[in-house]
């Protein structure tokens, strides 16, 4: 259903993720929206605790992530040593919602298109449907 | 402590609010950061939910909140039937989470700059360290 009048992408299942996703595109930012697929989805146990839903984490896009590693890792817990690859194939990395006001934080490596290259380029047209980030993202 | 290196304005008390802000800055967005203020803040049940913080809403610009009650408020549940005006002295209105997937959602009209009046645009010079919006709000 339209409730804000805004785009919104076809559902698409991510099985490695765990999750199927559809995103809200939004002027500045994305909404993405979370849907547990599969057994042992990651955000099953954020389901149990909040069966209504609710905002499980917010990515914010960065330049360099071996550079916010370095930064942010100095400040806070991060979830994994290294960035992995996440669901649009670019670099990202979670903090620990502990040590940023209980807020489950996602750092991706999104780079000026200036600086990409033609096969990143390729990999974002071909996930440009669900977008990504910005700064917001539910369950 | 600077955790992402941004800029994080001065705390303010909005007493009529029942709360402490402070935004963390980012390139198009803002994270209005929550503190509880007084007896009875409208934020602190969901602190008691959530003890280690989380995120409290999210907020939407919108050009014109008549336009979007109508819209909107034909779909979800809005928590009052007309705006009221925030802490940035700017119209805003929440829809009931549980019509959005368990998000609170506030809508705030922020008018393009060309529209504002020179009273409007005061106002927010005035309140411009603290900004706001975008798309995240955390507590």
């Amino acid at each position: 259903m339209d409730v804000l009048g805004v785009t919104v992408s076809a559902p698409q299942d991510l099985p490695e993720h765990g999750v199927r996703v559809a995103f809200v595109e939004l002027a500045n930012t994305k909404l993405e929206l979370l849907e547990p697929l599969g057994q042992g989805s990651p955000i099953a146990k954020f389901l149990e605790r909040n069966a209504a839903g609710g905002v499980h984490h917010i990515c914010l896009e960065v330049d360099d992530i071996g550079a916010s590693v370095a930064h942010v890792g100095a400040r806070v817990r991060l979830l994994d040593a290294k960035p992995k690859i996440g669901a649009h194939g670019l670099p990202v990395v979670f903090a620990h919602p502990k040590d940023l006001c209980g807020v489950l934080t996602e750092l991706e490596e999104v780079q000026p298109a200036s600086q990409r290259t033609q096969q990143q380029q390729q990999r974002q047209q071909g996930t440009a449907q669900q977008g990504h980030q910005g700064t917001a993202a539910e369950g």
